[in-house]
């Protein structure tokens, strides 16, 4: 944990405030467990602060945040919203069916609103969980992630998981940190169980 | 994410669903952010299947999880119990000052404690929070906590975090994320910010 002691003052004409305060880009990546559940965990902290939180899963795997959505929606109606978009059931705002969707299409529309978002500074911690994976697909420029993420307006906290996460977007990212297995019950023949895995 | 398709089954005996829903030990470790999150992010599901929670928080830095602990005790007044305990401040199992008191023996209370909660089991899932340093520091005998996790009773999931943690436990753990820094704000003489590190 960081003890609050920079080794060294930058000479950015920032105060000790304004340099604490810059908003994060957040990157968990890496082959080990714990990406997203680091960024829900995070969402706590957020919550606490009366942050509007933004959660917008890409990938079909939305169907493994159970867990995760139900705790943060049920404190989402105690205290700052939680806003939950999910691809793989068809993103929130949009009204169609997506049962027969184009996935890369699915992913752009999920970028399309978070840019909505990121403009109208909707949420104050946004969570882009396994957003690496429509990038790396070519499904999301890359480009248009890095400047629209380098100019976002206000003091918007954003954190994307997945695995090998663009270099370019390790570049820009303030705080990047790799999950590494060591170890992992699948090694030695047990499936995921609920509770841990979802 | 785990795809649910282990690489080989074991010949343990086992059916798939006796070896699924085996207690785990989980190790977080490593110098990166996100070991505590991640415990935390897990605390979610383990809340969304109704399973009593137990946090254990060790070392002095009890202060630095309020966002955590806040949004888990609200969880908890709504679902399964979620249990709070600080070294920091003092168990809360035992009414009397700990300000002047012997840090090693807080230490070595709150272990006694986690005993008795295992065999009682009162949780299940347990996160001992900073675990690896009163371990590492001779305040805990690792021989003990080795014994007394293999030798628990029941189904009781427990998460450990913290740096540098024991060789032997992690060659007893079924589960082990490394958790390493690539980029921290604090490089560029950002200090910790509200919501982001507690």
């Amino acid at each position: 944990m960081p003890q609050g002691k920079p080794e060294h003052t930058p000479d950015d004409g920032l105060t000790t405030r304004q340099r604490r305060n810059r908003p994060l880009l957040i990157v968990h990546t890496g082959p080990g467990k714990g990406k997203s559940t680091a960024a829900f965990g995070l969402a706590l902290r957020a919550w606490n602060q009366g942050w509007p939180i933004g959660v917008f899963q890409f990938v079909k795997s939305a169907k493994w945040r159970i867990g995760e959505e139900r705790a943060l929606q049920t404190l989402g109606e105690l205290g700052p919203p939680v806003t939950w978009h999910k691809m793989g059931e068809g993103w929130s705002w949009i009204k169609k069916s997506t049962s027969e969707s184009d996935h890369a299409a699915d992913a752009l529309e999920g970028w399309s609103q978070i840019k909505r978002d990121l403009l109208s500074q909707t949420y104050r911690l946004l969570i882009l969980d396994e957003f690496t994976y429509p990038i790396n697909w070519g499904w999301i420029p890359i480009d248009d992630v890095l400047t629209t993420l380098s100019t976002r307006p206000g003091t918007q906290h954003i954190v994307i998981t997945g695995r090998n996460a663009h270099p370019a977007l390790l570049s820009q990212a303030d705080l990047v940190t790799e999950m590494i297995k060591l170890k992992h019950p699948m090694d030695t023949g047990q499936k995921g169980q609920k509770g841990i895995e979802w």
